[in-house]
This record gives C-alpha cells, structure tokens and sequence, in this order.
C-alpha cells in the first residue's frame, strides 16, 4: 500500500482541482460576471440555481442524519441555519428570493421550480444523494467546493454592481452573507478531511469527492448555458422569457 | 374530486405527452438521424447512452425490489433478462458493446463510464432513484417512454444503415432486439397504469412521472449537443475524441 500524501501535498492537491475545474472556469459565469447576460439569461441562472440552493439545507440535514458524533452534527449544524434562517436572522433562501426579486422573478413561480431545467434538478440531487450514500469522509469532502467561494463571490458582487442595474445591496445580500459563512465552513470542512484522510486510499476518494462536486457546479452552468445562451434550445417545459415574472418586470 | 378521464381520453393524453416531449423531437436525434454527426458525435452518443443503458436492470431491480406481488415481480423480471442476458441469450448490454466497437470505441473505455458526461449520469440516475422512491403506479408509469420506442429504433436502423458506414446487422443488433422485446414490456405497463390509475390524482401522477422520463431522455440529448456540437463546451473530465479507441480505430 502507498504512503498517503503529505498534508500540505495533498492539500495543494485539492485546490489544483479547484483550479481545474470549478465553475468559475465556465463560459457562462465569464458572460454573466462580464456583464454579457441578457436580462433573460441573468433571470435563467437566478431560477435554475434555485434549485441548488434550496437542495444545500437537505444536503446537509442527509449529512446529520448519518452522523452519530453530537460534535460534528453541532458543528454541522449552523449550515442549515445559514440557509434556513432563525427566528433573529434570515437565512440564504430568502436572501436568493430578494436576487429574483430583484431581477423580476416571481418568487413564488422561483420556489415552484416549475420551470427549472431538469438538468438543474438531476445534477443537485446527485449531490444531496451523494452525501447520503457516500461515506462520512466523502461527503464532507464534497463540501470543500466552498474553498473556492469566497473569491467568486466577492467578484460577483463587484461584476454584477458593476454590470447590471438590478444589482443593489438587497439583490446581492446572499453573497455578501456567504463571504462570512462559508469561510468558517470550509476550514471545519478541510480541517476534517486533512485529519481523518489517513491513506493514500481515503486521500483519492475525498478527490474524487470535490471533482464530483465541481461536475455538480460544472453541469448546471452547462444546461443554462446550452437552454438560453445557444440559441433554440430551450428544453420542453422549461422556463421561457416571459414567464414567472412579477408584476411590475411583466408590465 | 374530479372523476377520471375515460380509459381512451387518458391513453391519447399519454401518447400526447410523447408527441410534445419524446426526445426524437430534439436536435441531436435529427442529427444522429439525417446522418449529420461526425464519426466522433456517434461515439459520443454511443459512450453517454450506454450510462442509461446499464442503469436500465438497476432500475427494474429497484421496481422488483419493492414489489411485494409475485407474478408482476415474473412479468417484470424479464426486463432484466433482456438487458443483462442469460446463458442461453446474449443481452442488450452485450449488444451495446458490439455497437461500441463498431464506432471505434474500446468496450472496457465505455464500461467504465470515464469519460460519460456527468449530465449523462445524474440524469440516467435521477431515473433509478424516481424508481426506487416513488409509488409503484408511478414507477411503472415512468417505463411507459418505450410506447414511442419502436418507431425510433425502425427509424434508427434505417437510417444508420442508410447514412453511416460502421452501420451493419452486428453493430445494430441492440435496436433489432428492441423492436420486439419494447412491445412486449409496453403493452403489460400500459394495461397496468390504465387498470390502476383509477382516479383523476393518479392520472395526472402517471402522466407526471412519464413527463419525468421524458426528461430524462431529453435531458441526455442536450448534454450530448451542447458537449459535442456546440463548438468548445466539452467539461472537465469528459470524453475528447481521440481517447477510449480501440487500436484499430486509433490507428
């Protein structure tokens, strides 16, 4: 059997595939952080990654429910309040509602996922089934997707301000939330994975864990990218401009 | 409540489903069917659908797995037989293969599912999971795709053997085999939705879960063009032509 990597080896390890293969390597976030969206293909990705969003908090609870360590559910257990909320503080979903807002979207017609892609949808339940089959290390290891986000969003916060006249704190509070939440999730998150990956074994399975997320990210952008940047190629049932708006973007 | 739809209404409403939504209406189909794909976009079509090709026998066990009914469980274990063969026959997963080397592709390449999309993927196992977790009546329902299924593989034959050189009797021996095993499993799965989906809810359920498919199926064409027709979009990961030939092909 080979040795494990070394903790600093195997950490550089992951944030080459970060640097291989997160989203924010796609076509469709250059367009959108570029300020080349259409009004329409920022409303497309603000609907389809609903579906993302919403699905984090049953992630996370698929997560808990396995783990018999009250220590780690505790530790675990500020995600589903970040995105959920808490009698003191509004959590992400609703901060994602005041983004659609924001670009006109019926936040009702958003959280019906009536017209999500379906390949919105297989991806994020491949994630939230991902973490309830896998083992405990693999499915923290899917997590770390997160060492990557701050950077992305404090850019989009500045491209989109920048860019897009939609753009105003209230539109982008979910990003600015996730600057402070995510950073302290991911040093748990990586702090786990470079504890417990023992062997070279556990090693490459928690690689393979974090590519799979990135293909998670990855094939969403490619179903929004395919069903309303290229042309003609809206799915059957799929959202088309126009619909879901709220009153006031429909007038 | 509303009463059901008579037995006549509700089968025109499912055979108007497959109208609107069965993916030989998608621009990949067409492709594939005039003759338009490169040698390359075959493979690609070959190595994506053979990840729903080797689901399908997961997916009928899954069905099986919860059936507590003994001769439903016998009319539908054949199901399996079919896809995965016996001593006697050789199966439709064995005749995939055949169609794999036919394109040049390396069948171990192609059971490995490395190079397969990850859209490919989640969708084909967001099909297995609807199985496994919806009611049987649904579960069922979702089969009823293969009501359209003969004309496109008659069509296929024809029109592969028409446009395509590695096109012969042994490469398409999958879609032979089809045109008589696909009536056979339809006529007992359409019986059972008519027969048990007795009231207006488990109508509109039925006709829910064969939309649901129709995704599926639609939403592995879009993965497929959006990688292999759109110039410049095949994801990390992803099969690029050239890999997974077999030597002849590569040479």
């Amino acid at each position: 059997m080979s040795a494990p990597q070394s903790s600093a080896d195997f950490e550089a390890r992951l944030r080459a595939i970060g640097d291989a293969r997160y989203h924010d390597k796609h076509p469709f976030h250059k367009l959108l952080h570029g300020g080349g969206c259409t009004p329409d293909q920022v409303r497309a990705w603000v609907l389809n990654r609903y579906c993302y969003q919403s699905a984090i908090p049953r992630k996370d609870a698929a997560l808990m429910a396995r783990c018999d360590d009250p220590a780690l559910r505790r530790a675990w257990r500020s995600r589903i309040e970040d995105h959920d909320g808490s009698e003191e503080k509004e959590g992400g979903i609703v901060r994602w509602f005041k983004l659609a807002e924001a670009v006109g979207l019926d936040p009702d017609y958003v959280a019906s996922k009536k017209g999500a892609l379906p390949a919105s949808k297989f991806a994020v339940e491949a994630y939230v089934r991902f973490v309830a089959e896998k083992t405990m290390l693999e499915a923290i290891a899917s997590s770390l997707t997160e060492l990557f986000a701050p950077k992305i969003h404090k850019e989009r916060i500045a491209s989109l301000l920048e860019h897009y006249d939609f753009a105003d704190d209230r539109a982008l509070s979910y990003f600015r939330n996730r600057l402070t939440e995510a950073p302290k999730d991911v040093q748990f998150g990586l702090h786990y994975v470079l504890e417990h990956a023992d062997t070279l074994e556990k090693q490459d399975a928690v690689a393979a864990a974090l590519t799979f997320k990135t293909d998670v990210l990855w094939s969403q952008l490619d179903a929004l990218y395919a069903a309303y940047v290229t042309p003609g190629h809206i799915p059957p049932g799929a959202w088309r401009p126009g619909e879901g708006l709220l009153k006031e973007a429909a007038a």
